[in-house]
């Protein structure tokens, strides 16, 4: 798998090693890191399909997270790998939805319903372009 | 302000400073660091009403985070000072619910409905012990 | 002691609680958490003495750190308070050399001899207006 | 390049994509995160020969970081790929001396010798087991 992990069947899966970094003194992986995790996805999903971060600033243009409905179902510890799966469910003028989960050994760990907004550096909501939309992964 | 913070009405209110750490390349607070904020308010909550981290760890007992419904409704800058508000709700058996938001100017950037649950370090569900529920303020 | 703490005697002290994300698995703070500590410390040393990174961006100004000279010297755990402790030492051109030390129990827990670099927004190096080197606390 | 990177003429090297969580309100990698990007070099060199944390662990036996010589070197952005480079160096008793690199486009943007100690979970000095130190890479 590459850095950017890969697509298929209209879901894009990316591994990650679960680090020291991402544990707290309970052992397990942090709650808040597996936002950070399913970014990771988002990010590594827009790369796979074209788009850049740094290219859609030069438009003046932002993904930002409105809504996330979160489920912690399970703990993931150190030195596991966890597979983020992105699945790209809708969107419609400035929203876009996502189905994330964070999978270990094919058992959902967390689970994640998010909600993303575009905007310009001012936070207003702007029309996602065509080109993004057409070029999510489709089930 | 003490480091704990103070419960006024029912409601513990915690003031945090924005630091570079908390940002992202946007310029604004990076989304899943609201998370984080609220696990801070959480902490200082438990703290105020005498519970401590360590002290329930003796007797085998964990907070964890089971599911998280999070608005971002606003940005927050560096150098900002947010103030975490958060209102003890309902609890039973080994649940516990919360609603957090995080404040800026009086107005809401951030707001949670949180449902922890008590487990022990095999990650089974644990009645809460009365003394917390009884500790915690009451709106 | 207030959320930006306090300069005595040529020392600016900031009180800290260790949360759960600033742990990790070993039941510990993770290693790298101090250097953001320091920074809370670096931050509200300014702060303290009129100097916002808000003001000093709006003139094209930004401090970088770029050479820590870091021990790490004992444990410090969750509910801990620790202080981070913050010296200025010397000043000269675009350079500024500070002492910090996170003391928990009047004991070092961990010390850093710090060289921060002041740039603009391109990365080159830029005088210390006058203004912040008279400001910084003198021992 | 796998998950866990290469060892190759002794010298490991691990890909890192920069995601947002990574950045700051400068718009760089948050200098702290450098010491985050080496903490997985190392996890994944150890990895590489056969060493798990876990494993350490059910032995008592844990790494933690003693002495850091670091420094920022340039800036590196958002959606940039960082290869960190790890060099064992020496050992000795209870000691372990790396040196690291975090490298863009063949240019060093940050740079450390990193001092290990073995301990057990109370902290105390552990004598690194030779097995260890012989599967080390060695240049």
């Amino acid at each position: 798998m590459s850095l950017s992990g890969e697509i298929s069947g209209g879901v894009h899966r990316l591994d990650i090693r679960v680090y020291y970094e991402d544990t707290d003194h309970s052992g397990w992986v942090y709650h808040a890191n597996y936002l950070k995790f399913c970014e990771r996805g988002r990010s590594e999903t827009l790369k796979l399909v074209g788009i850049e971060h740094k290219a859609l600033e030069r438009q003046d243009l932002f993904f930002i997270v409105r809504h996330m409905m979160c489920d912690f179902k399970a703990p993931a510890q150190i030195d596991d790998i966890v597979t983020v799966e992105t699945r790209f469910k809708q969107a419609s003028g400035a929203r876009f939805v996502l189905d994330q989960q964070v999978m270990l050994d094919d058992k959902a760990v967390f689970q994640a319903d998010v909600t993303l907004a575009m905007v310009n550096c001012e936070g207003r909501p702007q029309r996602i372009p065509r080109e993004i939309l057409d070029a999510m992964p489709q089930t």
